[in-house]
């Protein structure tokens, strides 16, 4: 019996294959099986050829890239809106830039950030970063702008140019995470702008419970000229040392203990004024209202003889689920030389005399929470927060299917209490009261809507004639995209 | 009988395959038939795997990729060149910008634009856009910087930020796509530059014969700055609606007729000189000769005491193979309103005493024409004119064989008159007549060399002191690359 | 005899085949042969037919992607510290900018490049280039920026717009190759930041041993505005012809000797200032002492009257394995035309009268070899220096097996002499003499460390009002990554 013979009929016409079930006369069609079987053969060892070559070339093309400089592309869109529902006479002073006490801040559609982000490596072991904000597009600015080495023992990569000094939580997490529109007013005052030229090593343990940073950077922010010229070099080194004892891997990070400690020390060029050097004298502590004013609202001005400072900030962050409960404090003590002409400029915020040694100190307390039971990740490895994803996201669209379909988000409310005292020994910065209720909806994880509302107060302030302290009241939204 | 043996001798050795042809004796040799089809069975089966293992790997690489934000970057480079063959004085005067009537408009060459574009989407349905232009790299320009919302219901897209204001067919071309090297006097007065910060929908049917685009914007241009800083918000509501009740599908759209009406209805700050408010008055209506010269040769100035304005558009493309005919009229009344201040500015083209209510108004019509075959295609879904592909593009290369080829690309005309008058009820912004003739060579689909020749007079102008009217010709040319 | 009753048992239970050993009895179980090879063949034929598919699928993008425009990103980053140990009163007076002795040149840290450039091709046969540098952020430079076509007969490209004029190897070698940090005075000098608006010729031999490119440039540098304005277009036209009589291939060009002759004849406009033209006279020469200074030490300012120059320059690298010695030396001749008004400006660097013909000339020779045994690279089609490829690349990282490994990248040192007389017949720009020690550290094919130490003197300057010659010491170096 032909074993070939019993194949299904049906199988056979739809194969188009034709076996004779008579083995002994219609043999001229019986060889199929051995050609067959050794064309199969062949066909399928040209095919394993073809996936061989094929394979081959995905890993010379895998191969050939990495020895190849890699490069990364984002960037993020920040539109604002900032409006001055209430201000005192000083604070209407400050703000206008020219001391009119009729002037009220001025309300404002802005965008905020307009940055081109790039990033790559270079083989082996070698990594850049360039980003560039054009949220004013006539006058660009460099944002991190770097070159370094990766991979170095214990986890480390060193990092050479402009990058955000080690100092202050809140300055340290992206402004895509943070969840305030506008950082605290104690963080930007000891740590104005956060980025400078500096050379700086990170790292962390294997087990990523605690970082480290620490560098030596010039004092001067050159964010918009990209130079820094000057024979007082003002060097600063600053350092951060966190941990987070508690972090519930189980849960995704649901729950996190976050505690910090940073310091530096810095030496000003108080004589900048007076002597030959062109560089500026960068012994100078300001900043805005925790919202997006033209001017900075409690600000030291350039402090005539000021010699060195010191700085320590204490961070914790506690999260449980979707509460998040964060605090900072800063500390600054600061020392003039006996070098400093008597004479003081005549305008700034100073007293007739002022001291040789000054105390400015500020912080802030947050809780935040999600309505819709999302949570505000941390990362581990650098000590900051990290993306939010909402459990779904927004939408209104149309449905394939002719019906429409939405989706609602994550919901956020938040509120701050912020304080700053740049008032001390004859130098009368200002101090700052703010509270700040926050409301964020997370569309995606790469966008969302920040709503705060501020209210605040200024005292002890030498930058106004009319008054020396003030109340506002301060609205903002921002539109946020990242990518 | 065994089936075997019939194989055909030479197929046997072409496949070192040894049957032996003695089914009884060397049976040794029969087993390969099972065993071979078993060795098949199971290569096939590992190469089924490996092949389903790709497709899975490509499956999961496609759905990563769509919950990541995606990127798109591109760009283009104008280069110019502007001759001003012919000027009477009353240009001279104009063109000089300081009223000197024996400067010549200077000859020039220039980057018209050099833009990097980059746009994306953030998943869902979000996504974003960032032009930057950097044709004078010391001032960069922002164009397109917006966030929006895609897959809305109808079609619709809803975005925030600097967009194009939906006023003027020819402002809403691209300028890659312009058949002029630049845009006609009553569109660009109307709607200077375009693009405002503002809040704007898009959507058009299913069938795509019919689209609109409305929303509110601020007046103030923030292209430069990226910023609007005043009290007055200055905000302005324009729509468009456009259709194409023929549009020849068969012929992939050689033939269409494109109809639309746009409208505007703004209230600029006419106080803004007098009251507090940090914010300029944007009542000002101004346009350059459609040419490349450095000042506007007809403006309005800021019109003091202006409270609003409105303004409608009319538009019509008819589109018939190779021949082209469109026009545009705008018209455009004003209001101000009694708190004016009597005293005008003493600069600026206003008579003594100037009206409470204006009229200005311009348009165009042009024909153009391709020599060698080709039509202008048009976007249904925008109501706008889309992306000349010549036949053949424009070459001259060695060829592999040794001989050298060569390629003509496509040939274009075009003769345009253009209208502009912005002089009324005492103010003197000047009555514009052009002609342009135009020849546009098109090299490849992504690059161009266009080329006008105008001749136009300027009349009833307020903006000289020894005339009020003056004839000129200009030439201009321009090498256009996109990609 | 079943021809299938001998295949091994074992394999039979691996691959789950029944194969029943008797012939007769049991042949239901039989079909399986020719079944089996039915179903192989169709999944076979399913498979090829995914797999022409696949092939098919990566054909069509492939050759969509080639109608398409392509685009590449890259950059680089180089990061600056100059110190100035050493000056004399004339130097301080140049560098101060107000003519002031007592300040010192300041030191200073900056990028000296922050550079993102773009390339790309629209198909056929065109291709465009655009590079932003934005290591002074506020006010970002072109660099190339231009359209060409590529592909023509002779391996030719035609490029219209900013790209460098064919004028001095050191200025022709990209600064991501070049051996020392700043350009030698002769080259900048004659050629000052290289780059003008042009249409230029570039091509080689098929055998690449001869090069060239030839072009005509508006004389004004508009890398920071991107537009030149007036109505003496100030012309130039530049050429180069160079060679490569020895090449060692074999050695993958680790000999080699280049030789070049280039050279230039302009007519800028000495009467820029007398005139109605809004341009400036780009009859100027000058240059900094190969250093990163802010004022240029050796300067003619804009020569009054300068009718037209002419400029020539050979070159020659003679490479032997590591060691390199090269030179160039420029002359340039000058003629003043009888129009000029006889009164000279006031300030600027000359006698109370000039001569109507100037020459004034430079050059340059170094000697750098490399310690560890590298070389320096030449590309042949563009007559100049290319990537240096370390033969291990420097790192300390942490190996997977605990240990840490360790490579040093390679080292090379060098040594130049280099030579400017810009003082002649009145006109005092200064004769300057250098001396460059350098030390380059290459970290990997695209990373590396520059460092300088320069000697130098300038005499016969008319720059300063204390002195006509000084002395002075510089210290720089670089820290580059290019991608």
């Amino acid at each position: 019996v032909d074993p070939f013979m019993l194949v299904a009929p049906q199988m056979i016409e739809d194969e188009s294959i034709v076996a004779d079930a008579d083995t002994d006369s219609d043999s001229d069609e019986e060889p199929d099986a051995f050609a067959r079987i050794a064309e199969l053969e062949k066909q399928l060892e040209s095919m394993q050829g073809d996936w061989k070559d094929f394979q081959k070339d995905l890993a010379d093309e895998s191969i050939a890239k990495k020895k190849k400089p890699t490069m990364k592309i984002g960037g993020r869109i920040h539109a604002d809106y900032w409006g001055f529902p209430e201000s005192d006479p000083l604070v209407d002073e400050i703000e206008s830039g020219a001391g009119n006490p009729v002037q009220d801040p001025q309300d404002r559609v802005l965008f905020r950030r307009l940055r081109l982000e790039m990033s790559g490596t270079v083989p082996n072991n070698m990594l850049w970063k360039m980003q560039l904000d054009f949220n004013n597009p006539q006058t660009p600015e460099m944002k991190d702008a770097y070159l370094g080495w990766s991979n170095l023992p214990n986890n480390q990569v060193l990092l050479l140019g402009n990058q955000k000094r080690p100092l202050g939580l809140d300055h340290l997490n992206s402004s895509r995470f943070n969840i305030f529109a506008e950082r605290p007013m104690a963080v930007e005052a000891f740590n104005e702008d956060a980025r400078r030229f500096g050379l700086a090593m990170y790292g962390y343990t294997d087990d990523e419970a605690t970082g480290w940073a620490y560098g030596v950077y010039n004092l001067e922010n050159i964010n918009t000229d990209g130079r820094f010229i000057g024979d007082n070099l003002q060097l600063g080194a600053y350092g951060r040392l966190w941990g987070s004892p508690w972090y519930d891997e189980t849960s995704g990070g649901r729950g996190y203990w976050h505690m910090a400690v940073s310091g530096g020390i810095a030496s000003p060029d108080g004589d900048a004024a007076y002597d030959a050097d062109t560089n500026n004298n960068d012994g100078r502590f300001r900043t805005r209202p925790s919202a997006r004013s033209s001017q900075r609202w409690l600000d030291t001005g350039r402090i005539p003889g000021i010699s060195s400072y010191e700085v320590i900030g204490l961070e914790s962050i506690l999260n449980i689920g979707s509460l998040q409960i964060t605090g900072e404090y800063l500390f600054n003590s600061l020392q003039r030389d006996g070098i400093t002409p008597a004479a003081l400029p005549t305008l700034g915020p100073y007293d007739a005399t002022i001291d040789d040694d000054f105390f400015f100190h500020g912080g802030y307390i947050y809780a935040s929470y999600f309505l819709t039971g999302e949570f505000n990740p941390y990362k581990r490895t650098t000590g900051t927060l990290n993306r939010v994803t909402p459990f779904e996201n927004f939408f209104l669209v149309d449905r394939c299917n002719g019906c429409r379909g939405n989706g609602w988000g994550a919901l956020q409310v938040a509120l701050r209490y912020d304080y700053l005292d740049l008032t001390d020994g004859g130098i009368n910065g200002g101090v700052g009261n703010l509270v700040t209720a926050g409301l964020n909806w997370h569309w995606t994880a790469y966008s969302k809507l920040q709503t705060n509302m501020i209210w605040g107060s200024i005292d002890d302030s030498g930058l106004g004639t009319t008054a020396t302290s003030g109340d506002f009241a301060i609205f903002g939204t921002r539109f946020m995209i990242d990518f």
